[in-house]
């Protein structure tokens, strides 16, 4: 709970003096999501947000989509120490059980696969593509009139605001993190994790548990790189701009290009690569 | 097959001017690995090396840890179109079955639990460790007097090495990089992918594929963050030191410390933080 940093002793070396001192370190622990009691997959996380980070996985695999379906999630009893699924053991705060409200389906693929954040993937590329595109409920605009129009300027001052609003990075250099900007580029959200992944799920259940899903005229702003399921899980929520300060691989340009989504990369200073979804961009030329 | 890279169009913008060129990004697709014909994980990766990234995540998983224990590796015919599991639709490359040799027991656990990369964790941190260290075939030397001693100097060089050696990086920006060195700093394997696991999970595997485990004199370099995930599988591979450009988390950290893993973070120019595993460390006041 709320670990989101550690203290070890760390020896430094530096041009060939030896130090000892302590050092601060994103804590990392695993977190086992279950359904209606029943596992169904386990992420490394940075813990804190836990029941966000639950929620917002769901929103990803389309289980998820808006508050009322969710009833409520708790902490159950943790593994250490006897029968895990008998609820023994002391609380390690690792495992959140969810609850979904009365007649909300419980998708059998996802349970039968148990597998994190690909259990959308049809084991081709172009399948994946295709469950993403049918399986969300909050389908992207694809033609010139979108409602949500982007100034370059606005998204070239998005990086430096990720990184000021990042609080724990700069004590270890060792996190994730992911934010939401208004199209004006206010800051709405930022969470940072070990995992990128989870950064990103954290903000997408923070929203669904506030009722605010979908974010359809949000910007979601990633460091580092822009993967498939980074890509999926924007286009589970409605989001209709990803950026990322690095590249995307070539299934989430893809996947931008039939849904709709946005996709910028190497967004840095004035510069940026617009991948998909050019028609939001208040750029002469880029439109069409 | 192959497929390390795609070609796609993508808009520039450089300080207001806008132009449209095409552009290299890094492949990215699912993987299935099947053992004896049945699921077991998915895994998003970079097309190339595709038996040895499933032998070397069974190595991460404790299944295997010799090549005699490796009957083959085949590709399955895909899912596109039709039944997954009857073998139907087009081979997409992107589904191998991994069969063990005669006698190799088939761990339960890992095929019920059925989660990619955390399928030995407990649930806590602490059950974690407690599961790499009992697990793995090639426990490390914990004393004073271990055969692999590192000069800083020999790892200051490491990172340029490795940048120097990634190849597909410079196109696209868009992959992380493992590398084999031995004790000396001498470039043993390199391998790039869109996951850092898989990238580990590629040089370990074709390490048991040419017989070469444990891998007892060498040091394993990531570009990136050192995660509990890359610790353990360093650890389940028998390789003395991990060393990473960036931060290590904490789990990291008390993995390493459990099993006698010398974790090395922030390895960058003649500057670098020792987080465990200081005995191998040819370093006046490091040892001990």
């Amino acid at each position: 709970m709320g670990r989101v940093t550690e203290r070890r002793r760390v020896i430094r070396i530096r041009d060939g003096v030896v130090s000892t001192r302590p050092d601060t370190l994103v804590a990392e622990e695993p977190m086992e999501i279950r359904l209606g009691g029943k596992p169904l997959a386990i992420t490394m996380r940075t813990p804190g947000d836990d029941f966000a980070l639950a929620a917002g996985f769901l929103v990803s695999e389309g289980v998820l989509a808006s508050a009322d379906e969710l009833a409520h999630i708790v902490y159950c009893a943790g593994a250490s120490g006897g029968d895990a699924g008998s609820g023994g053991g002391a609380n390690t705060y690792n495992v959140v059980d969810v609850r979904l409200a009365a007649g909300v389906p419980v998708p059998d693929i996802t349970l039968e696969r148990n597998v994190y954040t690909t259990s959308s993937c049809g084991l081709c590329g172009k399948a994946s593509l295709d469950a993403v595109r049918t399986r969300t409920r909050w389908p992207l605009d694809t033609g010139p009139d979108t409602p949500v129009r982007l100034a370059p300027a606005t998204l070239a001052a998005l990086p430096d605001r990720l990184r000021a609003a990042q609080r724990v990075f700069e004590r270890t250099g060792a996190l994730h993190a992911a934010a939401l900007f208004t199209a004006d580029g206010e800051l709405l959200d930022i969470r940072e994790d070990v995992g990128r992944h989870n950064a990103v799920d954290k903000i997408i259940g923070r929203a669904l548990q506030e009722g605010r899903l979908p974010l359809s005229s949000s910007v979601l702003m990633v460091s580092g790189r822009a993967s498939f399921e980074l890509a999926q899980k924007a286009v589970m929520a409605g989001i209709p701009v990803l950026a990322a300060v690095s590249a995307p691989s070539s299934l989430a340009v893809d996947l931008a290009a039939e849904t709709g989504l946005t996709l910028i990369g190497f967004l840095r200073g004035s510069s940026m690569n617009v991948y998909a979804g050019e028609h939001r961009l208040a750029v002469p030329g880029a439109a069409g």
